[in-house]
């Protein structure tokens, strides 16, 4: 943008330092040997999170913080998350075979699912800096987590279906009267089952304790529609037929 | 930008629609009721694309044809196709444990992996034109589809280690030679297998006919370590165990 306003308006090339900061300017080269901005290496390292090419990452690169916090403070990723919920709606509506008998299920994550972490990131680098277990439960125990509106307004349409909404979440399950007030402050009642980590199953990883909980589940007699997450563990391992809607997330990382 | 340029440099205004286009203005409401641009709904179709929530699409939105074909020119393409290869690389280095008997393998996708369509879809609007498979194998038996030099330095890369490199494309097999001497030009030799669709596997989907030709090749002794792929048809079903690395192509979908 710089370069063309550059090219375009040579006048004002003065003023371009005030308004691009540094993100444009190519001060990198790749090992492919391709001159290339912060920018461009920041919004790499983000695409190749949400392609699951990069995984178990700890934290968000340094120098990336800066331009992940203003991602997850645009509209673009409110944009991109909107989106993905609306992909549901229209698979459930034109792929899903309903049967009203009480058993049909969807399943939510809680975390930057149902409820947004960003107020705690924010405080911590946007990811920059190593999860402090206990300071993010001391954060969750103030209940103080905004709703994500579209899913919000989906958690309800579900329910307005006659499906039941199931929640998953690897909080833990000393957290459940935390997590349960925040839910219902910002709105969201109704749920079928808020299912939480127990310690036995902080032995093993959050995708074997999620699939083990749907499996639980569709032995109950549950038909599991569709799964709403932010991380890749939410919908990996069996039964791998149910459809997975992935929300945007560079924060953090869930094996 | 736009709007961070008028709130910064008041006077300059009115060169902005020179510059920004269409792109930046808030000309469309969400289902949400988010305010939002054309760039905001382009991006947010494409990210959802990789996330594998858009799925079977049969064209890219014709307003979005622009910005897409735009990002498949553009420097940050290359950098995230080239972060996907690198990370290919990383995984290679430190969590593969290579016999060196000829028997450790590597899978890669052709087309948008190892050679490049953009300058058929150049001249199609960028997806946004239904494919049409006469005009599109008329072009692969002209032999020009250039290289993608990450992919080519990848490969070289793993010959030099001893990994057995196999190809596995959806291209049908009566395309062989053409393919064959398009790969050899731009300086792709030495692979072990170059597998293409038989009749029969156009009767299945692209997913199980590779997952099929997977099954096969780890029946006849190959451990195969990791696949490169620019569809996720080409990671799906079983053995699911195998890593991808997902190329970003937002250009078209095969199941």
């Amino acid at each position: 943008m710089g370069k063309a306003l550059c090219s375009s308006l040579v006048f004002i090339c003065f003023f371009i330092p005030l308004v691009s900061a540094n993100w444009n300017i190519l001060t990198q080269k790749t090992h492919g040997g391709l001159m290339i901005s912060l920018k461009n290496y920041c919004e790499g390292w983000r695409i190749n999170v949400e392609l699951h090419n990069i995984r178990d990452f700890e934290v968000v690169p340094e120098e990336c913080t800066e331009y992940i916090g203003k991602y997850m403070r645009s509209t673009q990723y409110k944009v991109d998350s909107e989106r993905a919920i609306e992909e549901s709606l229209i698979y459930l509506s034109t792929s899903c075979n309903l049967k009203k008998d009480g058993e049909d299920a969807w399943i939510f994550d809680i975390d930057d699912t149902l409820l947004s972490t960003v107020p705690y990131y924010k405080d911590n680098l946007y990811g920059g800096k190593k999860l402090n277990v206990t300071d993010f439960e001391d954060w969750i125990k103030k209940g103080k987590a905004p709703a994500l509106d579209y899913s919000l307004k989906f958690f309800n349409d579900l329910k307005s279906r006659g499906i039941q909404v199931i929640l998953i979440s690897s909080r833990r399950e000393y957290l459940r009267s935390f997590t349960t007030d925040n839910l219902v402050n910002v709105g969201y009642h109704g749920w079928a089952g808020l299912i939480l980590r127990d310690p036995a199953d902080e032995l093993i990883s959050v995708a074997k304790y999620k699939s083990d909980v749907r499996k639980q589940l569709i032995k109950n007699g549950y038909r599991i529609w569709g799964i709403i997450g932010d991380q890749y563990s939410s919908f990996e391992g069996t039964p791998s037929s149910t459809r997975g809607f992935k929300l945007p997330n560079p924060l953090y990382y869930i094996a």
